[in-house]
């Protein structure tokens, strides 16, 4: 086989990469400062992503501006007091307990943006969602890059994505795909916060995958 | 900082891996067989992804029988053709020549899927899509875990989600994300092929990023 090869070492290396990465926090950010280089770092592993038919659907706003950071924190106060309402008496409790967000302790936030193409995308057809999944394919790249240069990310979408273009001056059709929060941390936890706190018990990879097709116990659910 | 701390060396090997993904397509892969152990550490990477809520709403439909495939293989050609359609003459004749899937010709094909919880998820109230992107941020590590194995991965996205729910038996709300064939290759191309073909450019990443807000040119779009 032509091209690159990659050895056992290397792919343990990137499972220990995906296995260490955190969704990162307010309470958990410190102060000092990204570099332009390291933007400029993890803005380079978006561009490697997969896009559909080639489109790179992509455009990223690099917050730094406290002033604008304030309006986007204040809109997720807004929506995390309704967000909450919807939970059960205890977990209620819990929620209230858990920083969701560090929009305001990052020192860098990018809103990321997917752009609809004008002309026609090979492969975007028929499951037009494909556009924003590249975008996502960019995050996700984003995110263990950021982790690999012991950089913390966390991902914000208690937020209206209405009200953070109209702060961001998007254009009317772009579409916000993620809310990111950027910088060096205190620490990673070991485990999702999430799990740690009990909220969710980390599922069994067995328990959620299907030989050829459905069975039809569950087809009928 | 307590925790694992990467180097430079190993953000570099990341960097590499997702420099050489590829989209692999049908005339790319090889008969070989892919080991049980093998889908297993591509899965696990799957697991490992980030999801709103710590929901992991991610299923998989692991498809090794042809009549299978074959059924999806034709709900593929019904839809290429139709896509074909959208596309102007003189890049209609070049959409003709591509080869977009690897169906019949990847050992294993994984159908993954978003499954909607029953219970309120933590951060997904504004925006209900954050439950798909986990499952595309799910794809995004497998594809990258694959290419560090050195197997291929191609996602097909010309298909019709609701004609391959039903062919695999799944649940009613279930949502069909990607649409994976995998399998060794006789090669990773250097750049994208339709990058090679010049059916679009390379964007330069400083063309899509802004600073704090879009600026008012590109706002009034």
């Amino acid at each position: 086989m032509k091209n690159k090869q990659f050895t056992i070492d290397e792919q343990a290396l990137l499972e220990d990469i995906m296995l260490h990465r955190r969704d990162i926090r307010g309470n958990n950010f410190l102060g000092k400062p990204i570099s332009d280089e390291a933007i400029k770092k993890i803005l380079h592993a978006a561009s490697l992503a997969p896009s559909v038919g080639f489109s790179q659907p992509w455009e990223f706003v690099i917050i730094r501006d406290d002033k604008i950071k304030k309006q986007v924190y204040e809109n997720f106060v807004v929506e995390n007091k309704k967000a909450q309402a919807i939970f059960s008496n205890k977990q209620q409790e819990m929620y209230k307990q858990l920083k969701l967000e560090g929009i305001l302790e990052a020192p860098i936030n990018i809103a990321v943006f997917y752009k609809p193409s004008d002309t026609p995308v090979l492969g975007q057809n028929t499951m037009l969602e494909t556009g924003e999944y590249s975008v996502v394919c960019a995050v996700q790249n984003m995110w263990l890059m950021s982790r690999a240069m012991n950089i913390g990310l966390g991902w914000v979408s208690i937020l209206n994505p209405e009200s953070v273009k109209k702060i961001l001056k998007s254009p009317a059709d772009n579409k916000l795909v993620a809310y990111l929060c950027i910088g060096y941390v205190e620490e990673f936890f070991s485990i999702p916060e999430l799990e740690k706190l009990k909220w969710k018990k980390k599922k069994q990879i067995n328990s959620v995958v299907y030989s050829n097709e459905y069975p039809e116990a569950i087809s009928n659910t």
